[in-house]
């Protein structure tokens, strides 16, 4: 069993470690509370654990810790968010409210954000509009490209995630995807862990044969999902919110691993649609509920235990992570004691 | 060489045949122009070849050859369009036009439709607001289910298609994907053409087992794209298209391959993005062409021939069957033939 931390301690660790970095305490305090919510809903890539590297690329001049985020609503129905490099957290945050509101009036809102940083998870922003009885939709620019062109060598593409947001009688049913077989966080817990890849999720950019040893994979490419078509969808999600937005894109996009000091001019979308101009927001729920329980009933393929639909592994290992904690490996529970002692904020074990 | 027909034949010869079966000559003209532009943009199973198919079913009482479609704006940017059992091609262009209008005042707009029919492809309707200088989303629910929930058996899911369509200097940039690795329309070409399918396209519902004699594919269901990943959007574009709009999804689906009487009440949503809210239109443009040409020039995957970006075999098909004609297997002509002579229109050979 690895140690844990509860989600309220995680929550004021990374708040307190951001306030000591300079950034106002309020902006500190949602960071830590979206960054946590990413840990609970089971993104381990995309919380805390990116704590120590957001605050290694803040102190070397990448990131705006007190941006003037700019929201410029362009018509009844729609917003361009300029972050000013501030973290994407708070800029998508800001986008998110500006879509709800904008789709009370007019139905439907589409907001971008320019000018902006890695926000966690897709899943996060594309359900905040399920709290107000709103579909929400959600796209992103990825901070490194790990993909290439169908057919293609050149790393030109990222892993541009989609997440769409459904409420239900059950609670919000999200799908949160990356347009690739799996994401690079998934490559590197494998290279960790010293397990070998299953064929079909990188290949070799000289030779095109199947990569499965995790520790080479600067020496390769991840698939897309469906082959063109996930190449496909990738470049659509990045014009969406990376060309629409004035954001980068292709050879623009500046890898966040790698280069700590560049702006990423990170690109975003979200789009909230409001369920009861459609059909009765209770209707919707009930007919979601009704279908989710036919998925549900579906007799079983031989070697799977269990159905799986969008969002309920999410809403289970939520409550599970709030109740028993969130996990936190040996390793990074170092990496954030000695982070603790370079900001002066109390270990996580002190708390 | 198959022999050909001119698409300016084809439309005329589908429209005077939805004419003699009872169509007002404009809408029987308009689904003549858009079965066809399915053709000419490659998407052989969606344009003429569904031709004996629609007229058996209208004959049989499905589709109603005089709708009275109803287009309800329900805020600036929203509509919801009641197609009252009208033909999809019908019922999805007036939602298009719908969706473009409002977006000019509104900056983007959502247009669901429900009561509608089987419309050809996504692609079609994606390109619709590109013409407008505008970015086009298009969602549907499949008109038969060959797909099942993630680890289940149940047929409950179709293979729900996406389109999206951005404007380019170039022409229209179109990704027009089923939610499965293939479309059944391929799976039945091949049991046609006496072929293998490879691994990873069917399993049998049974066994679990890789299903790859086309001949046998009432024993299996087609594979989601990205495993869990395709079949969570085929269930979210589901609910967008269908219960969204108070249209049907998965049990309430007709297999409309297999039922000639039930109305389908196929559910459809487009949306409509107006650029120049985000950015100059030109501007647009330039990136979007730079971008295509950095994703062109890179190096090439052995074994690949070819980059394949979206929209550039539809752009150079369409360019090529224009100048030549559209395909015509001798097994699909004596269809047509036959079918004329039921309608007492003149044959395709005799125009």
């Amino acid at each position: 069993m690895p140690a844990t931390v509860a989600a309220s301690i995680a929550r004021a660790f990374i708040a307190d470690v951001f306030a000591a970095a300079g950034f106002p305490a309020a902006d500190a305090a949602r960071i830590g509370e979206l960054m946590t919510e990413a840990d609970l809903t089971g993104a381990d890539a995309h919380g805390i654990f990116r704590l120590p590297h957001y605050i290694r690329r803040f102190k070397a001049g990448a990131v705006n810790a007190r941006p003037n985020i700019k929201v410029n609503q362009t018509a009844p129905a729609t917003a361009l968010v300029d972050g000013d490099n501030g973290m994407g957290h708070l800029v998508m945050s800001r986008a998110a409210e500006t879509a709800i509101s904008l789709a009370r009036e007019a139905g439907i809102a589409w907001v971008g954000a320019t000018h902006s940083n890695h926000a966690s998870t897709a899943g996060i922003y594309a359900e905040m509009p399920v709290q107000h009885g709103m579909i929400g939709l959600y796209g992103a620019v990825a901070n490194a490209n790990h993909m290439a062109a169908w057919g293609g060598t050149d790393l030109l593409l990222g892993t541009n995630p989609l997440g769409i947001g459904v409420p239900s009688g059950e609670g919000p049913l999200v799908l949160d995807m990356a347009t690739t077989v799996v994401s690079y966080g998934t490559v590197k817990k494998y290279a960790l862990e010293g397990r070998a890849m299953p064929e079909g999720w990188m290949v070799n950019t000289t030779t095109g044969a199947p990569l499965t040893d995790p520790k080479r994979s600067s020496e390769g490419m991840l698939l897309p999902i469906g082959g063109y078509k996930g190449a496909g969808l990738a470049i659509m999600l990045g014009l969406l919110a990376g060309v629409l937005n004035g954001a980068a894109f292709g050879k623009d996009v500046i890898d966040f691993n790698a280069d700590d000091t560049s702006p990423t001019n990170t690109g975003h979308f979200i789009c909230a649609i409001d369920i009861k101009r459609f059909i009765p927001l209770d209707a919707f729920k009930a007919e979601v509920d009704r279908h989710m329980n036919d998925l549900h009933a579906s007799h079983r393929l031989p070697g799977f235990d269990a159905i799986r639909l969008p969002g309920e592994r999410r809403r289970a290992g939520r409550a599970q992570r709030l109740r028993d904690g969130i996990p936190l490996p040996d390793a990074l529970k170092a990496q954030l004691d000695k982070l603790a002692s370079e900001m002066g904020v109390r270990k996580i074990g002190e708390r």
